[in-house]
């Protein structure tokens, strides 16, 4: 029987699922069954997942995890009455934390206030069209104002990384890439020179490379292993000519690419 | 003098700066600098970053805040004998865990394994990439394919709000526009009709609306406030007369956004 795990919290749920994934995977053989319940932020709110959580404890034999950022302390107190094994991040800390800050939290439900007008959040979501104007060396005319330009062939990540970097850190990525065509006398474009140390490269080993252009357009030389090897290391080859920073994405997720290359090149988050 | 904050981590870092930003603007009335120090991995990084954390600590006068997802106890014993405020997720929640799951933990360092492979990881980009294929209205035919069809004027939030659901849930998110030229006689495109039950409409106030167009093209009829208010008093009336539900995003981030959508239309994370 797979154990039940609550996430719960009184705003989107975003941190308590990052939180406790990342405590739980460290069980690898035990499977979970996860339930996210956001915005639980009234008494009445709580009894009810409260009945839930206890139902779905009773018919599953275990007790229940629950992960809590759950900031008002009432609410808070009907979920500890539950028989579950809780991590509660706030009563964990909060007190602590005002101690050694000397001054009393607010307790104010965790959500990021007058959105509209705060500039960060701004920074995010222009970045978010920057690098939709900016994806597949669609235009090159805003090169001047981005923070970064990946290269790379298609499909080594390039997209999902410049959207990742915009929507969780406000950066301004755009992205070029290196075609079929260009192979026979691979160069960096002149669009580019001009901003060679905004530049990063992505690479890609050629059987995954081809595994995914498998998915787009089977049977074609696009996908075919022959041509992904040819073109990674010719791409490779200009990135060390060049003296381009570059890593290799095939077995990393969006925000460790994302982190890593923030980390290489010492952009502040 | 600002509070210094360290987030450091020996994967990408996100989860301690999730965590340790919800705890922090608790306190509104402290000014934080906030440094996210990623893959400390090994005792050779740590001690460098032990070092750096205690030089910041002597020039600033007050002691850092450090929040910790170190995994590896011996690295984090670096962290622990600094003179500062630490919040270690790993050390306070894992020995309660390994209790209640009755398993010893791996302790392996928190990284996605196998994101090639992990049927996870790979829903997830492809979400990515039909967000990109249906953004706007681009493409109808592949609503079959849509878990949700977010509807709304220009710039009410649509494009960023399907990325976030895509990169975050794996949730297959189209988007759709109504334009200056709907307005006349609004109804619902014959495109959307089949797939009514995917509907889910975002509305906004209009003056915030008229602020985020002047942005893109300042004085024009597209970003009056009149046109403004009649865009979306139209589609209001619209969404309500077809029973869509739909939401306000004024006030709202991406991520509350999008996880409200998923709240109010029932689909699992």
């Amino acid at each position: 029987m797979k154990r039940c795990v609550f996430f719960i919290s009184d705003s989107t749920g975003i941190t308590a699922e990052s939180l406790g994934q990342s405590l739980l995977t460290q069980f690898e053989h035990i499977e979970f069954d996860y339930h996210t319940v956001p915005f639980v932020d009234t008494i009445d709110k709580a009894q009810k997942v409260v009945e839930d959580i206890k139902q779905m404890g009773l018919s599953n034999g275990h007790r229940p995890v629950i992960i809590s950022t759950i900031v008002d302390q009432q609410i808070s107190q009907l979920f500890k009455a539950i028989d579950a094994f809780m991590v509660d991040i706030f009563s964990s800390y909060l007190s602590p934390l005002e101690q050694e800050l000397k001054q009393h939290s607010t307790h104010h439900i965790g959500r990021v206030r007058e959105i509209d007008s705060n500039p960060r959040y701004t920074q995010r979501i222009d970045a978010v069209h920057f690098a939709l104007d900016n994806d597949d060396g669609g235009r090159t005319r805003d090169y001047d104002k981005a923070d970064l330009i990946l290269i790379g062939v298609s499909r080594c990540g390039k997209t999902p990384t410049c959207l990742y970097l915009a929507m969780q850190f406000g950066i301004r990525a755009a992205n070029y890439p290196f075609t079929e065509d260009d192979m026979d006398n691979l160069k960096l474009s002149e669009c580019l020179k001009p901003y060679k140390n905004k530049l990063f490269g992505l690479t890609i080993e050629p059987e995954r490379l081809s595994a995914i252009r498998q998915e787009r357009r089977s049977n074609s030389r696009y996908a075919s292993l022959r041509q992904c090897q040819q073109e990674t290391k010719e791409v490779e080859l200009l990135l060390q000519k060049e003296r381009i920073p570059f890593i290799n994405t095939t077995h990393l997720s969006v925000e460790e690419i994302s982190t890593r290359i923030l980390s290489q090149v010492g952009i502040e988050r």
